[in-house]
């Protein structure tokens, strides 16, 4: 494998695991004031259309880690819109 | 322009200005206890490599979103790491 995809690889890696430990925080304390419920509607509309775009040029890991992404951040949203 | 690439465009336009709200809801509020630290260090971490990895196969789109991202998640992390 290229270096340069390792680089890539590693950087969806960071950036899709990132949001595990969010969740974890929201599960865990039920606190969510300080978090942008803005931030997770936008964000997780983007992450729908990256995945969409991901199954339009067939794009694996776009699929894969977009899928991860977005279980993560509607957890994320779902916990900021009942716990506000 | 395809279609496709429209759809990926504003894919990268919503993940990469999802971070504003956040950015100011904290600027503003200075309350950070529910915001995940290791997230942003994750993610900043994670968009740091996605920076590299675009000026690697010199792809102009990643570079930009990333810089911006970069900048967002940047302020946020300053701000978590400034007011616990």
């Amino acid at each position: 494998m290229e270096n340069v995809t390792i680089i890539g690889l590693c950087a969806a890696a960071f950036t899709t695991i990132s949001f595990l430990p969010q969740a974890i925080k929201v599960i865990k304390t039920k606190h969510t004031k300080d978090i942008s419920l803005l931030m997770y509607i936008f964000f997780t509309l983007g992450v729908v259309l990256w995945l969409i775009y991901g199954y339009c040029i067939n794009d694996f890991p776009i699929i894969i880690a977009n899928s991860i992404t977005l279980s993560l951040a509607s957890i994320i949203l779902f916990m900021k819109m009942k716990y506000k």
